[in-house]
């Protein structure tokens, strides 16, 4: 009988009900021909935890039909693999990753495939500021019907700004309907303690449709790491020590320990296998790759491997990027093992110890052999809601950059200072208007940094001071700035802020880096003003030159444009600018300019 | 924002829709009281695996609102229970039993509660076919709203009796839209294996939902066991030795290890500890307590006390019986460990490794305390659906269970024969007729058995021989014939046969030994013909009166109202029969009394 697709909220219950069960049935029973057999095979039992000698496979259409004695009297298969002592793992799971990296889909996805991955769970929270629910849509969509599966959750929607902060609960329940989400995703643990009504109306629409809540509860201990966890949450991917992780562990949180480019945390996790009976609450995840990372280290493969090198049994990692993720996010019906019924989702590598694909299939197709990709990549229109999306109400000017004070007394201004690449805190800083304008310092490394609405709906924007930041000349500006609709920019110029916000504009989106009237760098973000469609390594070419014209202008971050992109982050610690001013996130409130 | 009920689907998001998460985040930072706190106790952590000393857990309403390190300036609790150094593990949970055996709910839960079992999932097979979906619905509704959790599976409905052999694919989905339904009950693999078009279409039904299709594979192994796992069942209470518990790991299934009243298999299984890198997987299930059981051992506290003493770790043994079974059904973000944002159910017991409940919590309450159950049970009325289930055409008389013969010549008849206490098998037996017709003959060991519909809808019976049971004279018979809406009745004496039918009837069910013209032993079962409302032990001695009868009769077995009750299932090899005939397990067919 058909039913409605609305029947099916589950992203479990929508492969189980592409499932012929019967057909399965039968070729496991030696009445049908299997479409393929892996035999001679060193298969890793992530269930039983144990590497099986001589294990035979059985794979019908999309699915594992049967393992380990297959009937003897069975037809032949349509392609037989002699895996000749090789060894077959599941297909790799990332758990936790932000696909909007710069890169579309289809650029990205032959380096996840080449890497053994077969299923991805992707944050969309950086389309949905930006485009709201049509492009959100339009983004799931660039996701579906893809070689491999890619899967995502809601976007939590915490933002500095009150433009893009919080999702009508109607239109969150529509999202966590649908199948191909499985939660919400990541809600920065300060905004749910600051203001949980806010939230947990969209957590309880969440956890009514039977879904998870992904966290992210970097920094937090004690009481009020209980109370982020008392809200409903199950995950964080934020710990970066071991103690970190075990008490996140202890308060039932499934804790995701990430290897990417935004932090690598495998290293110093790692010593909490000594304390644990079991692993099954560790998952490994990227958080998000970079386009330079993805080409020069690979995807989930470097990660896996890592946790062998860290000390983790061969099994044990692998369950760290199958099982347990599967289990964690209620797939492990249908994906994350090699047993019947599961997705025949597998990887061919030359021993556990190595973690190389020679081959890789996915939904029982080889995607992957003798080191080439030989799936078909569904191509995604980018439909007009993708496009266009960065409007302003008109050009900017130096002027626009301009901050005027009350007279020419000398003022104390608060100032974002850099501590880290990325952690940012309150300065104070005595400053002397000249003709009631304050002024940016290079000598004193004192630079303007300005957030500017591109949604076309507000049109605000922010001017604000930034300390350490290094810029000796010039501008550097971005589109994708995170949590917002903002272009971030920061400059040493005002005339130079204006020409590179400017060129952003009229590039429908991207990372510019200009000086004395002269575009240095730039990399066009035409989609959603996020991403790009050019091939990763040209993508790669493009950052890198920003990043080193960002260089040559005195930035001393290791990457100028992530360092850019979250300045208007709602999670990093401490001080941030959106297009309506500064924000503290250590107590959410907004902070003036100038200190009284 | 109110939402309509339907919109709740399973049980997590049920128990989750009614977490007040503010208030239990208040909790945990100090800012309300808690209305109970453990302190000074050492908490099994199920998912760190670790043991924690000086442990301290705050609770609020139903709910763990913190644990560890409790917010130093919070207000004082409204209870404060010291452990003083003694263990809290989580309630304990039994994955898969059997609550319709001959008891009541109100009878069987203080045994639970006792044991520190905080949630049951239950089969409801026995119900539906002798009341249908009306009944079922009313056994249901007893389940609700106890001190405890009790949660179901839908019937699998497989039976040897086309009356009640399946249920529509439109009342299954009926059934597990409930949040109280976590999936599809246990479905005997040979019947799968023998007639899938007949099920999988259910199957699908409860796939679609993201609920469990619970597994029975008892002997089955190699390719037939893949092809039930490819059907998407995933578990299996049957294996009863180590390789038979890992065969079905490896195939993806989890493992109830059942230590019952049907069977203990703990101590055969064991073994497998050795080989497992880690026990997620396993879970400890009672599979159903008899009454005597439940007063001389108790319920789950002796099965989790056995698994430590057959050599599990403590924390491992507590794990299946709390997070592994809360994971297997999808209900680990609210039941199965010790953590803010689960339901405080809780056990203090002395030390890891003596599972005996010093006190019981249950959503916050103490509901046992120095060995007094103080938690008040809902009484059930059960309306009028539940009784009056026996109805016969009219009364029998020992005409009913003449065998006759087309004339005098000997025969060869199918005469089921006790192997074990429980399997059968089919003999070939010459026998001669007497005046046309075949006669029992307790020298040979040769009694009736007969099985009659007692629904009132086909009236329907069927006689036949039974070889093995032992009995010298007299005739026992009950209502509660597994997989079927039958009396079940064995006799060495015709009238007598009829006697102890027709007093069933009377009774509205329930069990009755005679012999001579006169009632030996009955056990009244008035609800649905199975269940009996009397307390526990008046039910276990009446249940000991019975058994001593039939002994005394001759009937050899351990508990030969089990051997009794189980001529009608569909599960246990090889020869059955319900009211329309012998039906071969192995094929599935149904076979004539006279062998040609």
């Amino acid at each position: 009988m058909k039913r409605r697709q609305t029947d099916i909220r589950h992203a479990a219950a929508a492969m189980a009900a592409r499932r012929d069960a019967r057909t399965l049935m039968q070729v496991a029973l030696g009445r049908e021909k299997a479409d393929l057999e892996i035999i001679n095979a060193r298969v890793v039992n992530v269930y039983s935890g144990e590497i099986i000698d001589d294990g035979r496979i059985a794979i019908k259409g999309e699915w594992i039909a049967a393992v380990g004695d297959l009937e003897p009297d069975r037809p032949p298969a349509g392609r037989v693999i002699d895996a000749a002592g090789r060894t077959v793992i599941p297909g790799l799971i990332d758990a936790h990753t932000h696909l909007a990296w710069y890169y579309t889909i289809e650029q990205f996805l032959p380096y996840a495939m080449a890497d053994g991955t077969t299923t991805i769970v992707t944050e969309t929270m950086e389309i949905y500021p930006v485009t709201g629910k049509a492009g959100l849509l339009a983004f799931l969509d660039s996701l579906r019907d893809q070689p491999v599966k890619l899967l995502a959750t809601a976007p939590a929607s915490v933002s500095i700004s009150r433009r893009t902060d919080g999702m009508a609960t109607e239109t969150l329940r529509e999202l966590v309907r649908r199948p191909d989400i499985l939660g919400l995703g990541e809600t920065y643990w300060q905004a749910l303690l600051q203001t949980p009504d806010a939230l947990l109306e969209n957590f309880q629409a969440t956890l009514r449709m039977a879904k998870t809540l992904e966290g992210h509860s970097a920094g937090a201990r004690g009481a009020r790491l209980s109370a982020y966890a008392a809200s409903g949450i199950s995950s964080c991917h934020e710990p970066i020590y071991a103690d970190q992780a075990a008490e996140r562990l202890r308060l039932g949180l499934y804790v995701m320990i990430r290897e990417g480019s935004i932090r690598r945390d495998l290293a110093a996790i790692a010593g909490i296998r000594h304390r644990l009976a079991d692993s099954r609450r560790l998952i490994l995840v990227t958080d998000g790759v970079s386009p330079g990372d993805l080409i020069s280290k690979g995807y989930m493969r470097p990660v896996v491997q890592k946790a062998i090198a860290c000390g983790w049994e061969p099994v044990a990692a692998v369950q760290m990027a199958t099982l347990n993720p599967a289990t964690h996010f209620g797939l492990e019906s249908v994906i994350g093992g090699i047993a019947p019924g599961r997705q025949a989702d597998l990887v061919i590598i030359p021993d556990p110890y190595t973690i190389t694909p020679d081959m890789v299939i996915s939904r029982g197709r080889v995607i992957v052999e003798n080191g080439r990709v030989g799936a078909v990549l569904r191509q995604n229109p980018y439909p007009r809601v993708c496009r266009q999306t960065v409007k302003l109400a008109r050009e900017m000017r130096a002027a626009d950059f301009e901050v005027r004070t009350d007279g020419d007394r000398a003022v104390t201004v608060r100032v974002m200072e850099m501590v880290t690449d990325l952690v940012t805190r309150a300065a104070r800083v005595a400053m002397q208007p000249s003709g009631g304008v304050l002024l940016s310092d290079t000598t004193a490394d004192i630079l303007k940094v300005a957030a500017i609405d591109r949604s076309g709906v507000s049109g605000k924007r922010s001017v604000g001071f930034i300390r350490g930041f290094g810029l000796k000349a010039g501008a550097l500006a971005c589109s994708a700035a995170w949590d917002s609709s903002d272009i971030v920019v920061v400059g040493a110029d005002a005339a130079d802020m204006a020409q590179v916000v400017n060129r952003i504009a009229r590039l429908g989106g991207g990372a510019v880096a200009g000086a004395q009237g002269e575009i240095l760098a730039e990399v066009p973000m035409p989609l959603f003003g996020i991403l790009s469609p050019e091939p990763m390594p040209v993508l790669a070419d493009q950052l890198a030159a920003f990043n080193k014209a960002a260089a040559q202008l005195g930035a001393p971050f290791a990457d100028p444009l992530l360092t850019l992109v979250t300045l208007t982050g709602a999670a990093i610690p401490f001080l941030r600018i959106c297009e309506e001013g500064l924000v503290d996130l250590k107590t959410g409130r907004s902070l003036p300019l100038l200190v009284d």
